[in-house]
């Protein structure tokens, strides 16, 4: 390693750099242009631009060379990846740097979960920046692994990879002032504070902002983007799995805003991150759908590197790392080289970069206690039952009313009008906390599915069509300790296991994918014709989404924030 | 004053606000937008936007409102004014914000300067951050007041009103790594480090910004500038009352660029201030040279405030300070009114605001120990001497060689060949040093100028036709403890006392103007025809610019940076 004084003899010519990047087509995202010239590269950063001698030189021979690609906002639990093998899935695509909210470790694991996450992304050929978790739990109307409040994150806020505080979810908690949330957003003084808006307009919007949020990433029109932007907001233009907003958002951005603006996944699962692509699919698609390609670049680099204040990140310029990109073309943007402090991390779509040997996992966190009979729903003599009914597609679900099917005194499932029964048992602390209701939609005709990924307290969650194969799921789920099953008369159909706080597989990607391909196909085998059936089980525990959700605690009326019960 | 969860419930619309202002056509820097809405304010905070209720309003009936202008980068000792004053010649042109470098205080005063200027800027309707200087004194070639090391910076740094640390004019020390120089930057990290590379090109310019630095003001052509910005450094376009370089630059600015380039002045007399403009000017000059006018306007208000960290400054949304300019077209942009914290505090050209009452003084700076004697210059016997040439307009000087004129054994002026004597005394340490030497180009017939502003270590300079008036001039200086004097055949023609750090008059804006207007009159009256005969005077001891200058350590090759003789 050089220090400072020797990169500059270098900078300035007096000695060959280390590496030189010759005949690149350079992205400057800085001046808006793209023009042909030689990067010089020592100990992993630039250290001059122009015509400089090296002892090893990379010919480009006239290809582009951009910065790597930053996605503004993920949960990288979503992709059920370890950190390592989520870089292998997404280097190739050309990211450099994610800025993250740990959002569901810490609802399983706490601080414990944040500090996992920090050191299982350390000496990656991808940075990872993280926002901390401000909503832990997410209402009081489930029971999550742990309670995060202004004095915790204040813990963790100093760290140099902590960009911020994230996604404040508890909106109205916001504009209406509330202590707990406005001592959040004061302990992220000086960094950058996410917010999480869906729908926020008007009075309760510049008051959410007056508040001291910077960021909104749940704009689906160009409305309410606009209206977020001219408040302030820095708007993440969201692509993930099910959340795709890109395109209604395009017309937003014009020459005198686009710097306002940053791409963001959200949530998208391993399998189309490999397969679709991630920040570079964002730019492939705004520059299809119109978008100057510079402009493009610009919101997928320097701008949330700026944004989040990831110093040295986002340009290519002397000081800043040598992430790079390289591709062919503008108009079919395919990323074929990606290198990370100057080193080959991956090459047409292959990764060979070296990952850490080791994957660390966090403590266990399977704490069940239950008694199977509390599965039991006793016939109350009411005519009318409330139901979850899934919208495809959605995380919101409609609340319906129907009559319950009934034997021997006991509601139970009804496959010929597709009733499900439902329970979610309380994982964390054994408190022997168990909901139990009814779901349509996901039209299984035998057998149970299981999750230990239920947003965002990520409780067990099952959905069976009898209640034999309902505790067979969740037995199941406690001998793997925590995962997902798809299950039938007593034999296991499919199994991933997340030994991971119950989230994520510690497989890696190509067997990863493998998994959850043959459990999805397993959960179609037993009937279900949902595209995703278990991220859509994950979220019916979800409490602040409307309508109709179900928690440990109990049937949630989600509209009106409050327990309700089953029969009407 | 109301506290967080009152202010927003008046965001919230609960209550009514303070103040609107009504029918304002926003200029949106944050969007790129112009449109009509109304902007409610609470506690000089903008709180909202859209249709609130208020308790006072103020109907703007279609009139543009746009965040009050930001100069990027300003020598406020260069108007010769009191912060007080200065704010009184600036706010009417819509001045909302300065981001100052105090390096003639600083170079006078030391530390004690930076001090005063953070003191004597505090309670004004212009907000000052202070940027620490670097470069005290400018080289070894000069004895100033003080000498700044970075371990004096460090003392300061921390100041909520400091943004970082001042132009590094000592370009080639940055980029040859010297360790006081990296010292410097080192201790500026997280806040903004400011250039000044004139001419700084290829490699060395590469080595300039690798080593921290991260904006320049002074590219005159637009190669240079984008040479610069494509290498990462925030452009300051300067247009101040000599250095006049926007119109050259604005051919860089872009779409995909503007965003790193703001306005700034750099020095700009007190006259030109008030007849010319300020930022105002620049954001004129740049509409009628082509650029959008909300371009323009985001280089004046939100690209300075973000470069340079100026929290809630530049931009109308809420949490912003309610710093505002109206004004009634784009095509001859003319600040109607401007309000600092919601209140008004000018209007039409005039300055209703108040100003703190009494003036605060730092200690004198009048510290002389001469003989007259020394001011002979004995004749050598050798046939030439070198003479500084003056080039008008310019800070370079040429080095010339003449015969002297030769009296009794003593080199003395010859105004029939404009040949003056010049000499330069040390005033802060009583150091008892003095240089002599010869200058072309004031053509005074008669008397003597002189001054205690002398760039940068602001010794007592004079220029004079005779021995008599030097002295005279001299001890007239002593006498007013510091200031610009013309005298002729012992008698004060015109006086600007100024004694504020021998540098700044302690008048108010409008005796100012007329004293430095009477003392240039006296000076051509005299027989100069320069345009700024003081100006000019004051340039002539600065050792670090081309070609021949004299300090209080005698004449100095200021090519070589070392000293030479009188004698060829």
């Amino acid at each position: 390693m050089r220090n400072l004084q020797q990169k500059l003899s270098v900078a300035r010519g007096e000695q060959p750099a280390e590496l030189l990047f010759k005949n690149a087509r350079v992205v400057n995202v800085l001046s808006g242009e793209i023009y042909k010239t030689n990067v010089a590269v020592e100990d992993g950063r630039i250290i001059g631009l122009g015509d400089y001698r090296a002892k090893r030189t990379i010919d480009l021979k006239g290809a582009y060379l951009a910065p790597s690609l930053i996605d503004g906002h993920f949960h990288v639990e979503s992709s059920m990846l370890t950190a390592p093998e989520f870089a292998r899935a997404v280097v190739p695509h050309g990211t450099g740097a994610m800025v993250i909210d740990p959002h569901e470790y810490a609802n399983v694991l706490g601080l414990d979960g944040i500090r996992y996450i920090l050191e299982s992304t350390k000496n990656l050929p991808l940075d990872f920046f993280i926002m901390l978790p401000s909503c832990v739990p997410a209402t009081h109307l489930e029971t999550a692994g742990a309670r995060l409040t202004a004095d915790d994150l204040k813990l963790m806020i100093a760290d140099e990879r902590v960009a911020g505080v994230a996604e404040l979810m508890n909106f109205p908690g916001v504009f209406l002032g509330a202590k707990s949330e406005l001592a959040k957003i004061k302990i992220g003084k000086g960094k950058a504070i996410d917010g999480h808006a869906p729908g926020l307009r008007g009075k309760n919007l510049n008051a959410y902002v007056l508040a001291g949020v910077g960021s909104d990433h749940e704009s689906v029109g160009v409305g309410e983007a606009r209206e977020k932007l001219r408040l302030g907001l820095h708007i993440l233009l969201r692509e993930g799995s099910t959340e795709r907003n890109l395109e209604h958002l395009i017309p937003l951005i014009n020459a005198h805003n686009s710097q306002n603006c940053s791409f963001a996944t959200d949530d998208k699962l391993a399998g189309d991150l490999v397969n679709e692509g991630h920040i570079d699919h964002c730019v492939r698609k705004a520059i299809k759908l119109g978008l100057p390609p510079i402009t493009a670049l610009q919101i997928a680099t320097i701008n949330p590197a700026r944004h989040y204040r990831l110093h040295n990140l986002g340009a290519i310029a002397p000081r800043f790392w040598a992430d790079f990109i390289v591709f062919d073309g503008l108009k079919n943007f395919q990323v074929r080289q990606t290198y990370k402090k100057g080193v080959l991390v991956a090459e047409n779509g292959k990764f060979p970069g070296k990952l850490p040997a080791k994957i660390s996992l966090p403590r266990s966190t399977m704490n069940l206690h239950y008694a199977p009979k509390n599965f039991i729903v006793k016939a109350s003599g009411k005519k009318k039952i409330r139901v979850i009914e899934i919208i495809p597609q959605q995380i919101i679900t409609k609340a319906i009313s129907v009559a319950p099917k009934i034997e021997n005194g006991e509601v139970i499932a009804d496959t010929a009008r597709d009733l499900l029964k439902m329970v979610v048992i309380e994982r964390h602390r054994a408190t022997g906390n168990v909901g139990v209701g009814f779901v349509r939609g996901f039209k299984l005709k035998t057998g149970a599915i299981a999750s230990t990924v239920a947003h965002d307290a990520h409780n067990v969650i099952v959905a069976g069509t009898n209640d034999a194969d309902i505790l067979f799921a969740i037995q199941e789920l406690e001998r793997l300790q925590g995962g997902q099953v798809a299950v039938a008369s007593g034999k296991v159909k499919a199994a991933l296991p997340l030994p991971i706080a119950g989230l994520v597989t510690d497989q890696p990607l190509p067997k990863a994918m493998k998994l959850i391909d043959d459990l999805n196909a397993a959960a179609h085998a037993l009937g279900c014709d949902l595209a995703a059936p278990f991220m859509t089980l994950s979220f019916l525990a979800l409490s602040p989404i409307p309508s109709l959700k179900l928690t440990d605690q109990g049937l949630i009326d989600a509209t009106k924030l409050q327990k309700t019960s089953l029969f009407l």
